[in-house]
C-alpha cells in the first residue's frame, strides 16, 4: 500500500462539521480526566462541566436562531459525538438537558413555549428531565400509564401516576438537578382520551426543593455513567396550568375542547415521537466515537506490545479481533455522517416531507441498533485484547466498556428498534401501520410488499458463474447486499401473509427471528452504500485506495459472518465462501502496517488517548 | 414436556459434591450483600470475609491431611464454584490464598514447606501472592525476566528486577494484605541458567511494612473484583535462603549445583506449570456460576415483565437470547463436573499418569476458555434482555459482568489457552513440545497427526441422506461433532507440514484461526459427551427427558453458529440448515415453560437472587 497521508484522511473523516468537531475537541481538551470519583462528587463535577459547556455557547448549536440558538441541528449532534471522547456521563447529561429535554420543548411545542423556556434550557438556569419511559412501559410508550386529567374548572391538567409500574424511571438530571420535567401521560378530556401527549412539570422549586405532590426517587449506582443522576418521578394530582401541553401536535381549549392538526391518533403519536429522532441518531454517533476510541487503544497496544518475540498485532488471531472492526466501524462512520446530513437537510428545508422524514426514522432506528450493538462487541474484544491491561481503569477501556453498555437499551431497545426498522422496510409509509391492527397490519405489508419483490427476484443474477475476483468488485458486492435484503423481504412478508384473525401474535412471533435479519440486511446495505458514497468523495487517491481495501474487509467479514445464508440460498458455492475467509485473511495482513494511521484518522483528542499502555 | 421435580435436577446438577456445595451455600447465606463500597472499604471487607472463611475450616478442603486440611481438592473446586455466588472479589481473593498461592507451595514445594507454611495460609496468617505474571510477559511464562541468582558464599539467592517489562504485575493480595510471595524468576547458579522457578519471597513484615529491597505498587481501580488488591512488585536485589526455593522440581545445593528429577529443561517447565491447573479449572467453574446467576436473573425477569401485552419471555427474539445460552450452560456444567472429578482423581490416586495429566491440561486449558468466553457474552445478553433494569446496580448484572470480564484474560488468555487446547490434540504428548522449535514443532505434529486421521475421514458417513429426525438423533449429534473435529484436525495438520526453515512463524500465522477452530470443534465435542454422559446417570425419567430437550438445544446452536463450515464441508444440505433454524426455534418454544424450572435446578443461594426486578 501507498503510504498515506494523515492529514487527507482526518478530513474526509471530520466531514461537513469539521469546524464544529474541532472547536469541541479543544473543549475537550481543556477538562482534566474523571477518575474513580464518588457518585456525589461525579455528578457534582459533571453538572460543573455543564456550566462551562453552557457559558462557552456549545449549547445554542442546536436550537432556533429566534432565541438565540445557532440553529445547526447536524453541527449539534457532531458536537455531541465529539464529546464521547471526553466523560461519557457529561456526554449523556448534555444530551438530556438540551437534546431530549430541550429539544421536546423545542419540537413538541410552539413559539410560547420556546420563548419562555428555551434561553433558560441553553444556558442551563432551567436543568429539566424527559419523563417518559415508566417502569413497566419501556418500549410500549404508547401504552404508558400516567395520566394528564384536564380539569375546565380551574384550567389545569392533574397529573396522576395510577401505580407503581407507572412510575417515570431511569429519567435523568430526575435525581438531583431537574427543575422541570417533559412529562408523557395520557391527555384526557371532557371524558375522552387522545393518547400520548407531553406536559411540562415543575419538579423542584428554585432552592431545589421537590414540588408538593411530585415524589423523586433515585435510581442510585449503576454499572456506568455514574455522574448522571438518573431518578424515579410519580405525581400524585399535581397540577400544571393548561399552557403547560406542549400543543403543537394537540391542544386543548380553555373549555376543554381537543384538537389537533392530525385526526388519526395513531399518526398523531409516531409523527410526535418521531420529532425525537435526534437523540437516537446522537446516540449512535456516541457509540461510533466510543467504538473509535477503544480501536485507537487496542490497536496501539496491540502494536507496542510483544508476545513470544512478534507485536501481538502481527498474529492473524489478533489482526481478526480487531481489524474487522475497525473496518466496519469506518463504514459506520460514513453511515452516520449521511444520517445526521440528511437530518439537518430536512429540518433545515422547513418543509414537511413526511416520506423523506419516515425513511429517515427507519434509518435512524436502525443504524442506531446496529452501532450500539458494534460499540458493545467491539469494546469488550478491545478490553481482551489488552489483557490484564485492559481490565484496569488507568487504560480507560473499563470505563468505555461500563459507560456505553446501555447504549443498546437506551433511545429504544435493539430488538425493537431493528423490528421498526424492518417494518418501515415493509410499509412504504408509516401512516398505515398505526390504523390497523396486529393482523391488519401484517396483511397489509405482505400485500404492499409482494410486488415490488416479485420483481427485484426475477432479474436476479447467476450467482453460480462466481469467481474469486467477483467478491472485491465494489458493484458486484453492493448487488449482494440488495439482493440478500430483497430475498429475506420477499421471505418474511410471505409468512407473515399466512396470518389469520386467530393466529396473528403465533404468525407474526414465529418470522421474529426472520424479521429481525431483514432489519439487519437492509441497515448492511444502507450502510455499505454510505461508505462507498463517502469514499467516492475522497479528492486523495491514497487515502482513496486505503478505504478501498477496508471497504472490502467490511463486506467480506459481513458476509462471512453471514455466510451460512449465503450458502443456504446458493449465493455462495462452498468453496468460494472459503475464498470469502482467506480474503480476508490476506486483507488483514495487508491493512495490518495501515492499522494505526487509520485509527489515527479518527482525530480523537490525544489527551483521551493518553494511557499507559499507548505509550511509546 | 411432564412436570418435572426441581429436586431431582438439583440433586442432579449439584452432584458429587453435594455437601460441599450445600456447606458454602449456607455460609454464603450468612454475608449481607456488598453493595457501592468504596474500594478500601470493599478490600477490608474482603480481608475480614476471608477470616470469617479461614475460621470456618473453608479452606481444609484443599489440603493434605498431614497438615491439617481434608484432601478434598474436589471438594475445594466445587466450594470455589459456589462462592462465585457471592462477592466475586471473595472468590478471587479466596482463590489467590488458597488456590494460587497455598496451591503452589503444595504442588511446587517439598514436606518442608508443607510443614512451615501451609498452616499459617489455611488459617490466613499468612496471606500470601502469586508473582507469576510480569508487565511484559503475560502468556509467555517461560520467557519472563525477573531473575534469581544462587550466592554459595552466603546459600542465598538474590531476586532481581532487571527493568520495568519484569515487574510483576496484577498480583492479587500485593496492593495491601499480602505478607510474602511466590516468586517466579529465572533461576542461574554457577554461571547456568536452569530456567523459570518459585521462591518463597517475603514482601512485608507482621506490622505490615514493606521489607527492604521490595517496591510495592497499586494497580488501582479496575473494571471490577475491586474487593480484591492488586498490585505490582519489583526486587532490587532481595536475599532469601537457599531452602526458599520450591524444590520439588529443581534444587541447588548448599555449594551451587543445581539438580532436578526433570531433565529437558522445557519438560520441566510444563510439568511445574501443569501442577497449577487447578487455577484454570476453578475459573471456568466460577465463570458457570456466575452465568448461571445471570441467567436466573434474566429468565426470572423475562417471565414477569410483560410489553405489548405478553412476557416478554413469550417472544421468539427474546428466548433466542436467553434459551440456547441456558442449553449452552447445562452442557458445560457437566463438563465441569466431569473436569473437577478427573483432577479429583488423578490427585488422589497418587500415582503419575503422565497421559492422563496432560489431557487433562488441554482440557482445562479448552474449557477454561469456552466457559468464561460462554461467561462474558450470555451476562452481557442477560444485561440487555433486562433492559434499563439490567444497567442498575441493584439488580446485580452491572456487577457480575464487570467482575467476570476478566476471566477471560487471567489464568490464561482465552486465545492463548485455545490454541494450547489444539495443539494437546496435535501432539498425542506434550514432551516432545518443549525440545523443538517452532519449525520441528509444525512437522512433528503434522506427520504424528496425518496417520491416525487418514483413517477417521475414509470411514464418513453419507452426509447426503440425512434426514431432520438425525438432527435431534444423540448418536447422529456425536458423530457430527467428532466429524468436524476430526476434519479440522485434518486440515490444518496438511497446512502445518507445509513449514520450512524459513516460513514457520508465517505457515503458523496463516493457519491461526484454522488451530482455533480445531481447538474449539474438539471442546465442543468433549462437552457434548459429558453432558450425554451427565444426562444418562440421571435416574429420574422426567428430567433426563427435560435435559434431552435441552441437549438438542445447544447441540442444534452449535451447529447453526457454525452452519457455515457445515455447509463449506458437504454436512449440511442448504435444506437440512434451514431445518437446523427451525427445530430450534420449536425447541425454543417447547423449552419456554421450563425456563424457570431450569434455573431454579441451579440452586443458587436465594440471597444472591434476590433483586428488584425478580421479586415477585
Amino acid at each position: 500500500m501507498k503510504p498515506v497521508d494523515v492529514r487527507s484522511l482526518r478530513t474526509l473523516v471530520d466531514g461537513r462539521w469539521a469546524d464544529v468537531r474541532a472547536k469541541t475537541r479543544d473543549h475537550l481538551n481543556r477538562f482534566e480526566p474523571t477518575d474513580g470519583l464518588e457518585t456525589d462528587a461525579h455528578r457534582e463535577q459533571v453538572f460543573r462541566r455543564m456550566k462551562s459547556l453552557a457559558a462557552s455557547g456549545y449549547a445554542g448549536l442546536a436550537f432556533p436562531a429566534a432565541v438565540g440558538g445557532d440553529d445547526d441541528l447536524g453541527g449539534s449532534v457532531a458536537s455531541f459525538e465529539m464529546l464521547a471522547y471526553g466523560d461519557l456521563s457529561l456526554m449523556v447529561k448534555a444530551g438530556v438537558q438540551w437534546g431530549l429535554f430541550g429539544g421536546a420543548i423545542q419540537a413538541l411545542g410552539t413559539e410560547r413555549h420556546h420563548r419562555e423556556y428555551l434561553p433558560a434550557v441553553m444556558s442551563l438556569d432551567l436543568p429539566g428531565c424527559f419523563a417518559m419511559t415508566e417502569t413497566g412501559h419501556g418500549s410500549d410508550v404508547q401504552n404508558l400509564r400516567t395520566t394528564a386529567l384536564y380539569d375546565p374548572a380551574s384550567r389545569e391538567f392533574v397529573i396522576y401516576t395510577p401505580d407503581e409500574s407507572a412510575r417515570k424511571d431511569y429519567i435523568g438530571n430526575a435525581a438531583m438537578h431537574g427543575r422541570m420535567a417533559v412529562v408523557f401521560a395520557q391527555l384526557t378530556t371532557k371524558g375522552e382520551g387522545h393518547g400520548v401527549h407531553a406536559f411540562l412539570v415543575p419538579i423542584r422549586d428554585s432552592a431545589g426543593k421537590t414540588v408538593p405532590g411530585v415524589w423523586i426517587g433515585d435510581c442510585g449506582r449503576k454499572a456506568g455513567l455514574n455522574g448522571v443522576d438518573n431518578g424515579r418521578l410519580k405525581f400524585d394530582h399535581v397540577r400544571v396550568p393548561r399552557e403547560a401541553l406542549l400543543n403543537r401536535y394537540g391542544d386543548v381549549s380553555p373549555d376543554g375542547d381537543y384538537w389537533s392538526p392530525i385526526q388519526n391518533p395513531s399518526r398523531r403519536f409516531f409523527t410526535m415521537v418521531g420529532t425525537l429522532i435526534r437523540g437516537r441518531i446522537s446516540v449512535a454517533g456516541a457509540a461510533g466515537s466510543a467504538t473509535k476510541m477503544a480501536l485507537a487503544i487496542a490497536i496501539r497496544y496491540g502494536q507496542r506490545r510483544r508476545q513470544f518475540d512478534a507485536p501481538i498485532l502481527d498474529f492473524l488471531a489478533h489482526q481478526r479481533k480487531l481489524l474487522p472492526a475497525l473496518a466496519t466501524t469506518y463504514a459506520l462512520h460514513f453511515a452516520q455522517e449521511q444520517l445526521v446530513s440528511t437530518m439537518h437537510d430536512l429540518h433545515a428545508a422547513d418543509r414537511v416531507d413526511d416520506h423523506a422524514q419516515r425513511e429517515l426514522e427507519a434509518r435512524a432506528a436502525g443504524i442506531k441498533a446496529v452501532a450500539t450493538e458494534h460499540a458493545t462487541t467491539t469494546i469488550q474484544t478491545c478490553r481482551q485484547a489488552c489483557g490484564g491491561a485492559g481490565y484496569l481503569s488507568e487504560n480507560r477501556l473499563p470505563q468505555l466498556k461500563a459507560d456505553t453498555d446501555v447504549f443498546t437499551t437506551f433511545e429504544g431497545d435493539n430488538t425493537v428498534l431493528l423490528q421498526l426498522a424492518a417494518k418501515g422496510l415493509l410499509t412504504s409509509y408509516r401512516d398505515h401501520l398505526g390504523d390497523l391492527d396486529m393482523l391488519g397490519m401484517v396483511r397489509f405489508v405482505a400485500d404492499h410488499v409482494m410486488e415490488t419483490v416479485i420483481e427485484a427476484t426475477a432479474t436476479r443474477p447467476l450467482w453460480e458463474g462466481l469467481r474469486d475476483a467477483d467478491l472485491t468488485d465494489r458493484v458486484f458486492q453492493l448487488k449482494l447486499f440488495e439482493d440478500r435484503e430483497n430475498h429475506l423481504l420477499d421471505g418474511v412478508a410471505r409468512r407473515l401473509r399466512r396470518a389469520g384473525k386467530d393466529n396473528a401474535f403465533e404468525v407474526f412471533n414465529a418470522a421474529q427471528d426472520h424479521l429481525l435479519a431483514t432489519g439487519r440486511a437492509h441497515i448492511d446495505r444502507i450502510v455499505l452504500e454510505a461508505f462507498v458514497a463517502g469514499m467516492e468523495s475522497c479528492p486523495d487517491p491514497e487515502v482513496a485506495a486505503l478505504l478501498g481495501k477496508v471497504c472490502d474487509l467490511h463486506v467480506l467479514c459481513t458476509v462471512e459472518a453471514d455466510r451460512g445464508w449465503f450458502l443456504e440460498h446458493g449465493r455462495l458455492t462452498p468453496s468460494r465462501s472459503k475464498s470469502v475467509t482467506r480474503l480476508i485473511n490476506q486483507l488483514c495482513a495487508e491493512l495490518r502496517s495501515s492499522a494505526e494511521i487509520l485509527v489515527d484518522g479518527f482525530a480523537i483528542p490525544e489527551a483521551a488517548l493518553a494511557t499507559p499502555i499507548t505509550a511509546d
